[in-house]
């Protein structure tokens, strides 16, 4: 299978806030920050594209109030590209009291118990006020396992809403605070390719994203409990049905070798949150392995945390000292952890992006994403 | 009275890891960090000398490891001047259950409530390993208010382990890790005048320590609870009687107003939790005035946290951007807000400096501290 095959692609987005070099890795910043680091951090590291989620921040500090300041770019003081996703996972993965009908999905929010409503149309009108670079079509996350009649059932609604976000998309792009009418550069919007672990139905859903015409696709509902031959599967299976000049995306995975893998296997952006949620809990990546900094193996170990790693943290601090930051439970000792995994991550995608650059046969296949136009 | 008119004094300490500019403000590293800021911000913040806490230090990671570790500077990676404090003040404000003799105390720790027993010797051991390039005599913070018996007990303890504790450190010294014969660079001692709030008491103990000849002088067991007048007139009792050729420094103080007022009455060093502290709580110091970043009125309110200030929050982040981060207990929302609040303490210090260099009268005071010889 060709895409299966080592190399990936080389290419290059352009985005209305960064020429995003890909594949891509983007650091996951839930609230309008990634958690425990600085913006200016971010960007020495080399983070190009980093995402938002539109569920939390249509529940704080609210949708209308960041487009009243000028979107979450000016926001948040962010001046590189953005991306919202949908806020589906959030609505199905924190809230046990969800109902969802063919319309959308009725949840409550996890700060004060709030009912909320959210359509298609009404993601997407969040997100044009949230003013990302990519938003992301409405969908429904299938859990796992899911029986087929519930993966089918969950995959008409997907369908069905990401019809109804393109279109509402489509009318009212224009809408995003920082919308220039002479440049004419404003958000996109990509699909996302559901379909359980059932393969008929990935396939099934990718066709009928295709046919619609977004602007990019992913492939999400995956890492979600399945073993990773599985996730394999579903991606090889979804990734000769997508058109070879957009982007491809695969949602909230994963480990260091992951990323290399489906990088490698021609997918150009990923996201995850495991970077950053595990430096909090004092989980390390290295070229040596993971490193749980807590271990009392540390605790007069001078070697910087990743001896062959040149980020800022490597370069100045020991496992020791990081292993007291994180005994003493402080502050410090998270944003120290999470901008060493995040230039680990960082880190993996450029040499991908480095070796892809020396293959000839893979510089062919560079794409241009066109500036998507009002 | 001299010390009270306006002026102050434009200094340099020549220590072992940073020559020292004084007025100086010293940003408090309790654990080993000032919490929530990297080493390298704190550089860039122009925070030339920053205090770690002996007591903590000692039961957590354990000076012994941090001597084995080659020291406190290199442990935390600080290439700049440091200080530790006597550990004394911790011990009587953490135990409850501390026993005090003429000998020493006895505490438990905070940590696992394991029995410890601290002699003015060994404070000075410990602050030999940790290595800072100054130490503190080991003294007892007397509590306020307090009878004159107690406070006259108090200050026996204070000038006795003072005495004692000179002895040690004169012996012990080249013990410090770093030490080297060749530049015959190493450790100094201040003393610490108590008294409570009884004048001859002060008077008395400062009498005593300058017969001593330590390197330097704190005036502690201020800002204990007593009104600000109180505060001033100890200090002012006390500073006429200090050698003019040897820093002064008031330990524990102050509001923003309080450290300006302080450093125009002729004190030289500064150290104080509030600008962090308060920090994490969401209080932020400005030329405007105090600012309660949780106060809903900046919600959206887009200016940044003080308009005076070009500290590097300011220049990139709007007071809603800190609010929101503030209101979703986000780790970034400690770590700006205590850039801020330092940035703007530093800056205090750096005026009160730059106007003395402009008034011959008080240029003429400029002293040099000599480096301690072994």
């Amino acid at each position: 299978m060709a895409v299966t095959a080592p190399g990936g692609r080389r290419g290059r987005m352009h985005l209305p806030h960064q020429t995003v070099e890909t594949p891509v890795f983007m650091p996951v910043g839930t609230q309008g920050t990634v958690k425990a680091v600085a913006q200016d951090v971010l960007e020495s590291l080399g983070a190009q594209l980093i995402l938002g989620n539109t569920y939390h921040l249509y529940l704080r500090p609210g949708h209308e109030a960041i487009r009243r300041m000028g979107g979450l770019h000016r926001f948040m003081s962010w001046p590189r590209a953005l991306l919202t996703d949908s806020g589906g996972f959030q609505v199905f993965s924190l809230n046990a009291l969800r109902k969802v009908t063919a319309d959308g999905v009725q949840f409550r929010s996890h700060l004060d118990g709030s009912t909320h409503f959210f359509t298609p149309e009404h993601a997407i009108d969040v997100q044009i006020a949230l003013g990302a670079d990519i938003c992301m079509a409405f969908d429904e996350c299938t859990e796992y396992p899911a029986e087929r009649s519930r993966a089918e059932e969950s995959l008409r609604n997907t369908m069905a809403w990401a019809g109804r976000s393109l279109a509402h998309f489509r009318a009212h792009r224009h809408n995003v605070p920082w919308f220039d009418p002479n440049a004419g550069r404003t958000q996109c919007l990509f699909g996302i390719v559901q379909g359980g672990m059932y393969r008929d139905l990935r396939r099934q859903c990718a066709e009928r994203l295709v046919e619609m015409d977004f602007d990019g696709y992913a492939i999400g509902g995956l890492s979600v409990g399945e073993p990773r031959a599985l996730t394999l599967e579903m991606i090889a299976e979804v990734l000769p049905l997508l058109p070879k000049d957009k982007p491809r995306y695969v949602m909230g995975v994963g480990y260091p070798d992951e990323i290399e893998q489906y990088a490698r296997m021609g997918l150009d952006m990923m996201d995850c949150v495991l970077p950053t949620r595990a430096a909090r809990h004092g989980l390390l990546f290295t070229s040596e392995g993971r490193l749980n900094i807590k271990n009392r193996q540390y605790a007069e170990d001078q070697s910087p945390p990743d001896p062959a790693c040149d980020c800022p943290v490597c370069r100045r601090y020991s496992r020791a000292y990081l292993r007291h930051l994180m005994q003493s439970a402080e502050p410090l000792s998270g944003t120290l952890n999470t901008i060493h995994n995040l230039a680990y991550y960082l880190a993996i995608m450029e040499r991908v992006r480095a070796s892809l650059e020396t293959q000839p046969a893979v510089t062919a296949s560079q794409r241009q994403t066109p500036i998507p136009s009002p």
